[in-house]
């Protein structure tokens, strides 16, 4: 009888545990082993109880059968959430991907209108795709004010730099993704946009006075919730002024008199991944999971193990140290939620069967169009043709296949010019020399016309890959070599525009915030001759988007 | 009136064709856009009634909602093929992927009893998940006899060296193939195994008497012939002795006397593809199409333009340069394959809704165990965890996701050996430097332990690619400068058998016929301590594969 209700317990407490899988049907495609679990392990949490997955990897048609799979190994309804924050091709191949929202807040600073409608078109893309395919919670709108541009985990996936243009613009992606139907999240509480390291490495500190937090990091914060946000995820970010012990996963001051008594908010809260090297570097597994729901944390993303989650968790409610009244308070909240997901189309149909393509023409239009009202170019003469030149890419990791394929832009359109590529990643012999002034190896690479592509943004895990310094110096000498013949940038804005700033005048430049194939197209169409270009914009007409 | 009859008889010739198709869903997603029509154009050439596409590329998912798609647009049935001849996966991402068959020739060397029987289920897991994802015409299997062992594009495509094995093997695999209710195809007739240059770019001329012919190349024809196989691919081959103008593939003395009146060939006959360099460097493509009709190809593959071969055939038809019996044996023939075929389930239901993973445990097992019965290995002394080594890789290609991914174990296995990998490949900064002793640039790399793996093997297109007097001499130089630690050599037997007799014997060394990750995991599980096996391989018992 003790073991039935603990097995009760245990089956409650699952309910709030979200576990990570990869969107790949087959265990061998998995991409993070390590991280995400197998399908076996998913299947028996999922029949204990758990009740969420989150999801990452694969094609958009594997999230679909994963998706009605991992619903029907549960007894009950399942959170089905993922990190979509620049569109469902993001995370999943064959959906579509849109700019970094960094990009809308550049467009806002000219045209707030225009970059108002924009978000919100945003938002119903991500979170038309991401119903269609059969998640219920897109893990958006990124609230942090990206206020350091030497951010590193934070930079374009923020709307700005400045909160009410944040506020403003993750307000219209919110309505947008809500008005699909999915559930919606604001994050990091009480802002990540000031960190100048990774939480993904290491707990970032943030020293503000409680004045500036009220007036700056919290204002996005406080507009999603009175938008009615589903769930608001706390950051692991110590804020010493908040709290001087505790990051925000597990304090009681920030997620209790903050966030629920100060600024409202009923919905969820979520932690940020309970695996991230800020928490584990810090605090036991078990503990971990015990501190965040006893702060007032309802979901728990990501224990490193479920099972000693659970377990901690229930040792605690039984000890007495949590009150049941948390584990109460944080049912209703998950059911309420749950509630608000429209299950009612019992999906026992592949969408794809019938439909072949995800994208609609509005998200095409809109896709095509947030990279031309993006992009920037200084070209006074096309790029000539050469007999040999070299392409030199620059990327931070493996070549991949949403970004560089054979047939990408960024390869086919220099090469029909005469450039050969030469692609650098973090696995490739290094151009590099030991020369500060000259860190090229010129000898190694030839001295021919150099056409330079470079794929730079702040990414997660990736922390300070980009040397700027030898970088700036690497143009310099290219341009003193006179090799240089253009340059297209792909990511950070901020990046770029240090390097800009010691481009010759007469050397053409393309720059855009996205890296995906539609956006090296673009920015390579303003530097080269003769190429047609795929996809033509109209005069971009507001009524172009209707509700 | 006229005008009527001639639309119907561009739609009784327009049967005749199969056109290439991205297995892609997206068009923007087209690996090979030159050769890949686009879905509206697709769409557009099956409603006037091409009758065959061949696919290639994409995940298995998007293959089944591929080819559903295809048929819904005809109106008649179709002709959906791919050239799978190594497992699904070799084309479409998920599927199995099995060593090539000439691993299977080398264990009939050994065991020929044990080899047929894995020719059969090699067979079988083709053909049922070929069947199960939409296709019904699988393009194998090859009957070329791989004589010549500097073959770039046969090589470990063939079931082996000399006829007998070829024709045991190729049977037992068409036995396996066809039970799962899908046609098949002998290819490339008269035979491509002695050629010695790739027909993909130019036409290979092969200049034995016809005795030799008859004693040697055509033995493996004659057998599947014999086992009722649906169709025979003319290869783009100049025999000179057989007929000294024309290539098979445009040869009425090939195709009609030989390969009809002398072997009794009733079935189709298909053209290898018509846009290959072979036959676009030597004839326009209206007559291309025109000649290999006239010349008994039942079939077309592939022409450049399905408009012009359509336009083109329909002229030689009206004036009389063909005789309309030409177009009724062909069409005959083609109806009398597609009888064969059970669509008996009408497809509205996609198999992976219901069944998410499509490799069954037979299949797993035959693909373990094929990789464990080729996997050749030498190693006296495990390689030791070292500091600060390099794992060097050598691929003829960007890296792909079905070999490379951040998570093979090519690069896992080795890093958690203290070996950091560095990737070559036509894209990256070259190591080699103009010294032909020693040929690697030291230097450049670092003088560290070195862990050298070589992927290569003979593909289409890519020619010679692999340089075998660097490597020969690379090897020598690592040797000589006690850098190398141990090889692991995936792909072609050759090559590899070369490289080693300059190996020094107390080099580790695995070799697997395989690219895939489970290739490389058992070969390197070989080679390095404290690694987890996934794949285990039980005691192999005949009666493990029932029928």
């Amino acid at each position: 009888m003790l073991f039935q209700s603990c097995r009760e317990l245990a089956s409650q407490v699952a309910q709030l545990l979200v576990v990570r899988a990869s969107g790949h049907l087959l265990d061998s495609e998995r991409e993070f082993p390590l991280w995400e679990i197998s399908n076996s392990e998913l299947r028996s949490y999922l029949e204990i109880g758990v009740g969420g997955v989150i999801l990452l990897g694969g094609h958009i048609l594997e999230l679909e059968v994963r998706c009605k799979s991992l619903q029907d190994y549960s007894s009950g309804k399942i959170l089905l959430c993922a990190d979509i924050e620049e569109g469902l091709g993001q995370r999943f191949k064959g959906g579509t991907s849109l700019i970094p929202p960094m990009g809308l807040g550049e467009i806002y600073k000219k045209d707030p209108k225009k970059a108002l409608i924009f978000a919100k078109e945003y938002g119903i893309c991500v979170g038309r795709q991401a119903r269609l395919c059969g998640l219920n919670w897109v893990l958006a709108p990124v609230c942090d004010i990206n206020t350091n541009p030497a951010n590193p985990v934070i930079n374009l996936r923020a709307w700005g730099e400045e909160p009410f243009t944040v506020s403003a613009l993750a307000t219209a992606f919110h309505k947008g993704l809500v008005s699909q139907g999915v559930l919606s999240c604001a994050k990091h509480f009480p802002g990540h946009g000031d960190a100048d390291i990774d939480s993904h490495l290491e707990l970032p500190i943030i020293n503000h006075p409680i004045k500036r937090i009220r007036d700056l990091e919290l204002i996005p914060f406080r507009t999603l919730i009175k938008e009615g946000v589903s769930s608001v995820m706390a950051g692991h970010l110590l804020f010493p002024k908040l709290d001087s012990q505790n990051p925000a996963t597990f304090s009681k001051n920030i997620l209790i008199n903050l966030l629920r008594k100060e600024l409202g908010f009923e919905g969820i809260v979520v932690t940020d991944a309970l695996m991230m090297g800020a928490i584990t570097k810090y605090c036991g597994e078990g503990e971990a999971a015990v501190l965040a729901f006893e702060a007032g944390a309802d979901v728990l993303m990501m224990p490193r193990s479920p099972e000693v989650a659970i377990q901690s968790i229930c040792d605690a409610l039984l000890s007495g140290r949590v009150p049941n009244s948390r584990l109460e308070e944080a049912l209703q909240r998950r059911n309420q939620a749950l509630e608000k997901i429209n299950f009612s189309s019992k999906k026992n149909k592949s969408f794809f069967f019938e439909n072949p393509s995800l994208e609609n023409d509005n998200e095409n239009y809109l896709k095509n169009k947030l990279v031309f009202e993006t992009l920037k170019s200084s070209c006074q003469k096309k790029i000539e043709k050469v007999v040999n030149g070299i392409n030199f890419i620059s990327i931070d990791d493996l070549p991949k296949s949403q970004i560089l394929t054979k047939n990408a832009p960024a390869l086919s359109i220099p090469s029909s010019s005469g450039f050969r590529s030469l692609i650098c990643h973090p696995y490739a012999v290094s151009p590099w020399k030991d020369d500060k002034l000259n860190p090229l190896d010129i000898d190694r690479l030839g001295e021919v016309p150099i056409f330079l592509q470079i794929f730079s943004r702040g990414n997660p895990f990736v922390g300070a890959n980009f040397q700027e310094e030898r970088w700036n110096q690497a143009i310099q000498q290219l341009q003193r070599q006179q090799l240089l013949v253009g340059l297209a940038f792909y990511g950070s804005q901020y990046l770029f525009s240090d390097l800009t700033k010691l481009l010759d005048p007469s050397i053409p430049f393309s720059y855009s915030p996205g890296q995906m194939p539609d956006a090296q197209e673009r920015a390579l169409a303003m530097l080269f001759e003769s190429r047609h270009m795929n996809n033509e914009i109209k005069d971009f007409n507001l009524t172009d988007f209707t509700d």
